[in-house]
């Protein structure tokens, strides 16, 4: 880990130099990381940019929600561009932190919505819950606020786990007694849970009183993308209230956090030859800035026009290296 | 307004330049605030201290909620210590965070549980909200994430809202069509509430959406204080997130907000003969600090013995001038 620490470090410096040193805004760097947290739309590179970008990574991590589809619809373009990157020989991983499906049933989201996808390139959070409780040896129960999706992947690993689905609030429940606890519970989880309630959030923090009750969130994205005015909440919404009644700070597993960096790191890929494509800033391409890969930002997702407007003048890291609509208008800059 | 918190000013500066001068954590200062931010335990106090205390203010605002009761029991004593305070000729205002009930409701609550207590006394975060919106003209409807205490206060001054009680989540909540929203909201409000659900967060953020919609919150305490090991989720729990999936911050009326003073200023009670009294620092202390008035905290509510004991070590303010492990104690000291 500190290995690959210091490696990302020596990119990040020397990327940071190059910027400075060439005094432009679009800079070229011998580690292959081009534009440079230049939230360069991409759409004006020319055909040469293009093609040394296409040529600067050799796998290509990507968020899903936003990027791929949107609910159960594929963004146009999207599988094309997926598929196209693997015809060019890119190693391949969808990085989720969506916990309401097991691995195996994102892949055959993918593929029905036409991308080419096998279970082991998904990193989904619900399997990152079952992966960190295997790697501790943990034996108790997990007491769920989330859904099957996890539940599915920590009984997969053995890990005997309560609460998924409705948990409608009695007519007195502040009457609520320890009894209705159970003791073998020695882990929250946290993710997105449609059937969140009074009395979830009044068992979770129960159990969390506790100081040796662990307490692990997948992810706190504040909302779902979304066609439409609806505003769909994020799993960030159910954490963020779990973490002020039980008045703790969750470990998150999803982007950016660490946990999720180590897992990248345990599959031998190189920070330096990779690219992590994603439709939020706070987590895809923070990740991808934190561990020093090249980052591209789609706006087909939770990012709009007008949030890129902003982060262009705020300049606020952390800054995408490149921008595009969505993903599919990669192919007609290679047509 | 200015005049109000001038005055503050100076009363606070006076205080800290006494207790800097005399080098002593006690001391006594001619406005009549005594111990000032000394966490002194008041039964370590001298009769004649205790009496010189009792003399110091002419009113007395307590929180409800873990000072004179647990859920439906007084705790034990305090009916007997208000009803001391309105035998000595103080004013007293019932002043909680507890958004579930109308002012009737908590008069009738405190009158049945021994304390004397007309409506007018009662100063309620429902009313607040209802005051608020009547204040700045509100014509539009309320969705109310919260329970019909707030709804009944809100009928009393003529403005219209929907959503209390329970609203679960359908099989397809994703495919949830503008044409289920309101287009009369122009407010929603965030209190306490027991039927909190998915789709009401969902609907909350949408309209939420429009910069235009108003985003009130009753308060935003953690916790209810609570007898055993239950820990009951407060009304911060669902600000949080509803903050969170809206990205937006609510205007919050309750302890120890603005309104709150504006409202308590309103009164025209004396900042520098007022007595706050609580069991929680950051609502009910940190208003008495704010407001200048003198601060009693009991340890019968969310303040436990151990949190007493942080604080006196990490003095972190706000810090209250005067302890007791319930209000009820302050009979033996006068006795």
């Amino acid at each position: 880990m500190i290995r690959f620490l210091s490696q990302i470090q020596r990119i990040n410096n020397f990327c940071y130099s190059n910027v400075i040193v060439s005094n432009r805004v679009v800079g070229f760097s011998t580690s292959g990381t081009m534009f440079k947290s230049a939230v360069f739309n991409l759409q004006e590179a020319s055909k040469d940019q293009v093609q040394e970008f296409l040529n600067s990574f050799d796998t290509v991590l990507t968020d899903c929600d936003g990027v791929l589809w949107i609910d159960n619809n594929a963004i146009s373009g999207s599988a094309d561009a997926m598929n196209y990157f693997r015809k060019l020989g890119k190693k391949i991983f969808y990085v989720t932190n969506n916990s309401t499906k097991i691995r195996s049933e994102f892949a055959s989201k993918a593929t029905q919505l036409g991308f080419i996808a096998s279970q082991e390139e998904i990193l989904s959070t619900a399997y990152l819950v079952a992966h960190y409780l295997k790697g501790i040896g943990f034996t108790k129960k997990v007491y769920l606020l989330g859904s099957n999706g996890i539940g599915e992947e920590l009984k997969a690993v053995g890990v005997r786990h309560i609460g998924v689905g409705p948990d409608h609030v009695k007519p007195d429940f502040k009457s609520m007694q320890p009894s209705e606890l159970d003791p073998e519970v020695g882990a929250v989880v946290v993710g997105f849970d449609e059937h969140v309630s009074y009395p979830k959030f009044m068992k979770a923090a129960s159990y969390l009183a506790s100081e040796q009750c662990l307490f692990i969130a997948t992810n706190t994205d504040e909302r779902f993308p979304k066609a439409g005015s609806i505003v769909v909440p994020g799993t960030g919404t159910l954490v963020r209230a779990v973490e002020t009644c039980s008045e703790r700070k969750a470990l998150v597993l999803g982007k950016p956090h660490n946990y999720v960096r180590k897992y990248l790191e345990s599959c031998g890929l190189n920070p330096a030859r990779t690219l992590m494509i994603g439709d939020r800033c706070n987590t895809d391409i923070e990740l991808g800035v934190r561990c020093g890969f090249q980052t591209l930002l789609v706006l087909s997702g939770v990012t709009s026009p007008k949030d890129l407007e902003k982060l262009r003048n705020e300049k606020t890291p952390p800054l995408p290296d490149v921008v595009l609509p969505k993903l599919g208008d990669l192919l007609s800059l290679v047509s």
